[in-house]
Formats: structure tokens, C-alpha cells, sequence
């Protein structure tokens, strides 16, 4: 049997565990899974694309084991009522080739591009941070104001959104987890005095959130919604003054704010921060910049957390999957071994 | 909510339908899909090795709908009372990205396999074809004897494996369907008056199970075996004899018998004789190679054959494999909106 983990069984979990120690468990298993980065298979994402969007798989392997998540992005959802992006992955064992998880990745997907911002920050921005501005308030915005209140000791929030109502949404969820909330009118108010500026805007386009003169000496930038060709959100002229961090080089040169630069601008790999290789800031004068679009190996790391979570807690269904069979030879006598005394199959009912 | 079809649901509604008229249908349907080859989107497997197997995940689309396949191929796991191939598969809707199926697909991979190589076997081999030799008596053996016995008239079957044992396997399960059935101590024996000669053994090598000999004019040969690098099953001889017929060209160069010629060797793909682009067979003479590896348009049309019938006969459980948000901005408040008037989540049991 196979472990399920649907939305159900995850927004249990979460509330079981406590979100904010569900973000720090995550955050320490990419942590470690990025310090160990050389054992991981990097493929390409796999994309299928349509007039109205793209289908894509991104699998990787340690070598023990092989995860991949199914994602769709099709911005004209929202108007029909229905998500941008869904997402669903699975877990197996590269030993045996078998499923060992299915679940939901629409939540844990977001949880884990909030670990992952968090530990980013953990390496980059200044340790004395403790105010952050979120310009962008919509999906994404609550996961990453508690992962770095969680994981990075941020006290005080400053929110914008083109829409306030996004903003009021954002500081109504956020209601009761301690932190200081300020509500902006504009983006220039919101990086007032801010020590990392998270920009998770959605607009599919080249945006210019940041300009330069928002962003002065020492702050960490988390830049989030650049996340596919031709959308970006900062300044290229930001870019310019930036000691520059990325996941995956080859899939950030297309994906990230970074397509605005030349093909060998520098740039670093996070995991060489994470693992002692390099350094990370240089001074408390450095503006760092996270460039995020998403790596197959958070997600890897997100499902292995959540196996065992899952498993911890007793929290998941089982499927029936895979076949399994007494003699693997004779796959077609699984065909009969279901009829009853009477010659009937055993009827368990379609679940509503 | 997504539906499932698991293994019990796919016994069932095998059951439900009758085997024989859900490898009619299938064949309806894989024939449909191939004769509009062009609509598909042809992407070669995705496969992650490791030391003791592969996994693959095989994508395609036709534009409405888009499906993959995850498949594994681990031959030691035989050893460890595990089966060597597991699978399943997803369909999604193209306009929204959405997943519609999941779907175990070991029992619906070796139905598909069977109804194709019937489909091949109805446009290439002779039409006044009665008996059939199955070579190999394996999880594979059944399912091609009862498509060819549905689809192409077979009557007479001559079974011949190694193991003797897994020939009297293969005879009992078929009891009762109507085939006149021989156990032959040999291949040679097996062939002997055969219109049509079926490959599918086992072994995870370069044999021999064909020699040109054994051969003769106007047979067609429904080779399944040699499916994968280093894997084949008949002598160059015969293949040097025969009008070759594969799937998809660029991935049977590969996996295919006919990684024993010449990379230039003319081959015609399947689907321009299903559609009439090409004629077929020449003469009653002729000697046709249907050289099958499996390929995911297959699998794409076995999905949809399947959503089709587990619909209509109500065969299927519901997953919440996709959050379902009243408002796309508020992916947070899912997280709260199970909370019961007593601030407890609602407890769903994890199922045994």
C-alpha cells in the first residue's frame, strides 16, 4: 500500500504539529538536503505547454530516493474560480522502484518556498534582522511572514499590495502569531527601515516592484515572484548592486530575476553557502539577494519531511496503488482472485 | 476532488465489463489515438538510474488531455517477492492544468500492451489467422491471448516457456475462454503451424528465442520481450526478412529488436498503416515484425479508455489530491477553515 497525504490529511497535520514548527522541521531538512547537494540527480523540468499554460513534472533522486511533483501554471484559473498553480508529488524507493507517498503539494509547496526563503535568510541577511517588508500579499504572503518570524527572529512586518484588501487579508491571518503589523500604502513605504524586503508579486510580466533607491546598505532582498520567463520584479539596476544567490544556476538564468543579466553575470549556488564553500555576505553593508524560482530538491525534501511526519503522527490514507501480487508471474490471476464463494467480486462501493 | 482507480477498482470493473470486451474497447480506443498520431506531443521517457533499476515517468499530450505514466523496471526485485515492473499513471486536463484520474496501471499497462500488439496483429497480419504461438508464459501471456483470441480470431494457442510450470499457469488461466490450447516442450514444437508467433520472455539480455529457421512465409511475429537496451529476443536474420512495424521510431532504435541493424534499416511506424498512409502487408508472403517497446500514447489512451468506464460504471474513489480554494489569494486560510466551533480539527481517521 501506498501513503496518501491529501489536503485533508495535511491541513490536519499542520494544525497537529503547529505551523511555525512544521516550517523550522522543513527548513532543517532542506538545510541539510542542500548541504548534501552533489548527491542529487538535477533534471530539467519537463514541461508540456498550451495556449492557457504549462504542465510540468520535476523529479530528482538522492539515490535512495526519487521524488517528483506535478505542477500546472495557468494563470487564467483565477477568473474561472479555479488556482494559478496546483500541485501534487510522489515519494519512492530508488531501491525497489516502488511509490512510498502520494500527496497534495498545493499547501506543502507553499510551505516549503517559505522554508526554503527562511534559511536562505538565515545564510544571507544580516543576523540582527528583525523587520521585514512583504510587497505582494496574496497565496504566499502568511507562509513567509511565519517561517522568518520561526526561523529568523523577525518581529515586525511591513505589508503592501497594489490591492489593500490583499494586505488586510494577510494581516488578519497573521492575527495572533505575535508579530508587529504595519499595512503600506506603497511599496516605498514598506521597505521603510525594513532589513529584508520579500517581494512575492504574481503579476506575469517584467514588473518593477523595487527600484533602486528602495533599497538601501545591508538589506537582504527575498525575491520570490520572478519566477518563470519574462517575469521579473526588481530593477535590473538592483541586480547590479547585488552579490547575487541562486538554487540552480541553469534553470535561474532562465527562470529568475537574473534573465534580465548577461549569461555570466556572478552568481553564487545557495548549497555553497549552506555547506561552508562559500562564504556568504561579505559585510553588513552587502545587499543580498535571494533569487528563488523553485528547485526539485526542495521539493524532494519537503516530501521526505512530510513522510515522515505523516507517518509519526498516523496522519494519511492508504492506496492500493500498486498491484501486489504473491506470484509476480502470474499478474493475470490477480484478475480472479477477487471472486467471492458465489463467483461474484466483492463489491467496495465508490467513495463519495 | 481527483478520481482514483486503484487495484481493487480495476479488478472490478474488469470483472464488471468482462476482459474480453475491455480489450475490444481499449483496442477501439488505442487505434482512435494512433490514427490521429500527428495530435500528439511526442517527448522521449524522463528515467532516474540507479545501480538495480529505472524509473521512468513517459508524458504526452493531445492537446485536450495530457497524461504520464511513472513506471519502474527493477529485475531483482523477483528475488525479493516483489514484482519487477509497478506503474501508474495520471490524466489532466490541458485547459486547466487540473489532474482528472489517478490510476494504477500494472493490470491496465499489461492490458494496454495486450490490445495493442491485437491492433498490429489486425492491420499486419493475415486475416484468416487461427493459431498463435506465445513464447514465454509469463504475467504478459494471458492478456495477449485473450486480445488475440477478442480481436483477431485467434482459436489454437501453442504456449512454450523454460519453466514448464509457468506454461501450465498460463493454460489453466486461460481455461474456459474457448482456446484450444497445446503445451510444446520447445519453441521449435511451439511454431510449428503457428499464423502468428508471440515474443514475450523475460530475460534481461541479448537471447535468441527466435531463429530464422523457424519462420516461415506470411507469419506475423508480435515481438513484446525485447523492450529495453541490451534486451532483445529474435535473430538479426529474421528481422533482416521481415517488414519491420514499430510505434514510435526514435525510442524502439533504442529499446527495440531493431537495436540489431543498421541505424538507417527502413522501418515503418504503426500508426501510418492504421491510418492508411501506408499499406501494410504485401502479399500473403510476407513476413511482419510488429517490434513493440510500449510507448506513452498508449498509455494516454488506456487512461482515457479507463475514466470513461470507471464513470459510467461508477468504479472509482474521490481523492482531495487538489486544494479546492474559495478564494485563490487565501491559500493560508485553508488552513484554518477546518477548525471545528471547539477550535479542534475534524478527525479523519487514517484509513487501515
Amino acid at each position: 500500500m501506498v501513503k496518501f497525504v491529501g489536503v485533508d490529511a495535511m491541513v490536519q497535520l499542520v494544525d497537529r504539529i503547529g505551523i511555525q514548527p512544521f516550517l523550522r522541521g522543513l527548513c532543517g531538512t532542506i538545510e541539510s538536503d542542500f548541504r548534501r547537494w552533489q548527491a542529487f540527480e538535477k533534471t530539467p523540468r519537463i514541461a508540456s505547454h498550451s495556449k492557457v499554460g504549462v504542465i510540468e513534472l520535476m523529479p530528482t533522486s538522492d539515490g535512495e530516493h526519487y521524488g517528483f511533483k506535478y505542477v500546472n501554471g495557468h494563470p487564467k484559473n483565477t477568473r474561472e474560480g479555479l488556482q494559478t498553480v496546483t500541485a501534487f508529488g510522489v515519494l519512492s524507493d530508488v531501491a525497489t522502484g516502488y511509490p512510498l507517498l502520494v500527496s497534495e503539494m498545493t499547501l506543502l509547496t507553499a510551505l516549503r518556498t517559505a522554508a526554503t526563503s527562511a534559511m536562505a535568510a538565515l545564510h544571507l541577511a544580516r543576523p540582527e534582522s528583525r523587520c521585514m517588508a512583504i510587497i505582494g500579499n496574496g497565496a504566499q504572503s502568511e507562509f513567509q511572514a511565519l517561517a522568518f518570524a520561526a526561523i529568523n527572529g523577525i518581529t515586525h512586518l511591513r505589508l503592501h499590495d497594489i490591492d489593500p484588501e490583499a494586505s488586510k487579508k494577510c494581516a488578519r491571518n497573521l492575527a495572533g502569531y505575535g508579530l508587529e503589523i504595519a499595512l503600506c500604502s506603497s511599496a516605498h513605504e514598506a521597505v521603510a527601515g525594513a532589513d529584508i524586503i520579500t517581494t512575492v508579486t504574481a503579476d506575469k510580466q517584467y514588473a518593477t516592484i523595487l527600484t533602486d533607491n528602495m533599497v538601501g546598505a545591508g538589506v537582504h532582498i527575498n525575491a520570490i515572484g520572478g519566477d518563470c520567463p519574462g517575469k521579473t520584479e526588481l530593477h535590473r539596476d538592483i541586480l547590479l548592486r547585488s552579490d547575487i544567490y541562486v538554487e540552480f544556476e541553469e534553470q535561474t538564468r532562465i527562470e529568475g530575476e537574473i534573465q534580465q543579466l548577461d549569461h555570466d553575470h556572478r552568481v553564487t549556488e545557495l548549497w555553497k553557502v549552506i555547506s561552508g564553500v562559500d562564504a556568504g555576505r561579505q559585510s553588513s553593508g552587502t545587499i543580498t539577494l535571494f533569487d528563488s524560482v523553485g528547485f526539485a530538491i526542495e521539493d524532494f525534501s519537503a516530501l521526505a519531511f512530510l513522510r515522515e511526519q505523516a507517518l509519526s503522527h498516523g496522519i494519511y490514507m492508504e492506496l492500493d496503488l500498486i498491484a501486489d501480487l504473491s506470484d509476480p508471474r502470474d499478474l493475470f490471476g490477480m484478475l480472479k482472485a477477487d471472486d467471492g464463494p458465489d463467483g461474484q467480486v466483492q463489491q467496495t462501493p465508490a467513495a463519495a
